[in-house]
């Protein structure tokens, strides 16, 4: 029976027939991970149409690159471009794809000079991004724990959380209890953002006690090398009304996008949804992001829920879903759940409940 | 007076003018963050050879880029390339250089095609890294706080250091603690790698008990945006008399190290003065890197310590020494601390005792 990497790139194979290329170059790491287990922080993978791969690396992988890697690997002293020109001479290959958006220049260029004389460099985008868009059961189960140790961590530190604490420091007790709850650190740099501060989207926690208003939380969990993502806005002290109009809004916003969701719906259509309502509510020019994202071995990965966006969700993306306003000088409110893409609708990762929390 | 961030523009600008060009356009990050003391996620910065400079980024930093950086600054909607390519033709600059190890391929290939017609682009390595390697006594400071953060972390986080720890526990334990002394994070993934395990230079935590014998701790502190970098291998329990050799061998090529740094000096006889130490113990083929790192802004950063280098060190380069042996089956021992080049030898920025530490 073939192994799941065997699989995947069976099925990166055959795209690269459609794409017209013998072989695909592929140096993004998180894809050869994703076609060949290896895990190690340097590897070019040399992926054949039919499916056949040679892994290269360097000596300090030589043991972990053959017990992770299940196709051919070759360890080669010094950079990589050179040997990965003569593994393309060795297997006859005349249309290369590479990553454009991955290559840097400068080993672009070093690859062209060390091309075999037939064969030609072109750019490709997201041909393994897009296989990786649509997780298997094994994948889903790991980011279900991954979301699962996210939602345990946030209760652990909001047991802890006490007045006077500073952004910064619930920030750490967040990463802290996430990592006793089995991740291996955060997806991303964990924001506590209290105040008019949350009007920021990607606010840095402060050094500065946490005061009466609002607190808003996002959170990700890297475990077993999945993503899990979560906001939650809650507030501390006695709400105003004004609050309370504005959060219950963008949850309205945000359980009208989940409940867009469903395989063969356009992302545009779920973007639209949570805009809508926000327009309703007369909050549209505050809403200044996209709704949501894929997550994955990345926490940021295909497809954007976005306007402008034409991808349709199929059953087995995982994405994230996280309408929010941003108003300067008053504070922001977001509320962001992890969801599978289903036949049906969704299923929600994101066992937090919703219900304003009052600290 | 001309501010920090200006006069490196300035003589960024007249390595300009030794290579040829009449603009470089930075996309480092943490380059342009060197030389605008912007911090966003997206940004170009076109410097001119006079050190005049632009800095085009998206919307969501539009606030922030103006507080943040003192050039002029412009605000693009989209991709930033197409705006930056207008600010050449604008700029009238023929010969612009960029980073080539930064830009990717598809980035790369959009400029070429948004370039106006009289300018031509080509691929530059390290001019503003190289700047970068010789720190300022602001920059010297910001070092100085990162490593005695980190000294503290390690000494809170032994204090509760008990029998039946995993290596990810106390991994958490370190960064938590890390954070309570004013880091904003580890500077990279923190390695605790206990008996042979610890023969892995670059080794990940596990979720397993850490037993009697050698344990290998590897951590830094981000803080205020400056890193440190520090390796101590304790012993839990009583160790043989095999590892007290050992561990005698690698501080006494550590100390070599450190002893061979002062201001002109290659960077190779540091390297070589470590390896040299090991030779006469009959070890240097289990020391399988190099002897150090620059650091700064990031955590590897010009001048590598390394027997093929080329560099000299120049008073004021925060550098790292750390020698270390790795023994598959028995274990490895590295010892490092973050030092500052002087003219007369350096200024050793780690604390923390070399004294071997029972647990």
């Amino acid at each position: 029976m073939a192994s799941r990497e065997e699989e995947r790139r069976a099925r990166a194979g055959a795209l690269l027939g459609e794409e017209k290329l013998d072989a695909l170059l592929v140096t993004n790491l998180h894809n050869v991970r994703y076609l060949t287990g290896f895990t190690g922080s340097n590897g070019h993978l040399l992926l054949l149409r039919d499916g056949a791969a040679q892994l290269l690396t360097d000596p300090r992988y030589d043991v972990q690159a053959r017990q992770q890697a299940n196709c051919a690997v070759e360890i080669v002293k010094g950079p990589l471009f050179k040997a990965t020109g003569k593994a393309m001479g060795r297997a006859k290959v005349r249309r290369v794809g590479f990553e454009g958006s991955d290559l840097a220049w400068a080993g672009w260029k070093v690859m062209e000079d060390a091309l075999p004389s037939r064969a030609t460099l072109r750019g490709t985008q997201g041909i393994v991004e897009g296989l990786r868009a649509v997780k298997d059961e094994a994948e889903l189960a790991l980011i279900r724990a991954s979301c699962a140790t996210n939602s345990r961590a946030l209760e652990r530190a909001l047991k802890n959380f006490r007045a006077g604490m500073t952004e910064a420091q619930l920030a750490a007790e967040i990463d802290y209890r996430s990592r006793q709850e089995g991740a291996s650190g955060p997806a991303f740099d964990t924001i506590v953002a209290g105040g008019v501060h949350s009007a920021l989207p990607h606010a840095q926690p402060r050094a500065r006690a946490i005061e009466p208003g609002m607190l808003l939380i996002d959170m990700g969990a890297m475990q077993a090398a999945y993503a899990s993502d979560m906001t939650r806005t809650a507030h501390v002290g006695k709400p105003t009304t004004r609050f309370r109009r504005m959060y219950g809004a963008v949850l309205e916003a945000q359980l009208a996008a989940l409940n867009a969701v469903r395989d063969g719906v356009s992302t545009r259509s779920v973007d639209r949804a949570a805009r809508e309502t926000l327009k309703n509510h007369g909050l549209e020019k505050y809403f200044t992001h996209s709704t949501g994202h894929g997550l994955g071995l990345e926490i940021h990965e295909c497809p954007r829920i976005a306007h402008a966006d034409k991808t349709r969700l199929v059953a087995g993306m995982a994405i994230t879903i996280e309408p929010g306003i941003y108003i300067e000088g008053w504070g922001g409110i977001r509320i962001e759940d992890t969801v599978v893409v289903t036949a049906k609708g969704h299923e929600n990762l994101t066992a937090t409940s919703k219900a304003l929390r009052i600290l």
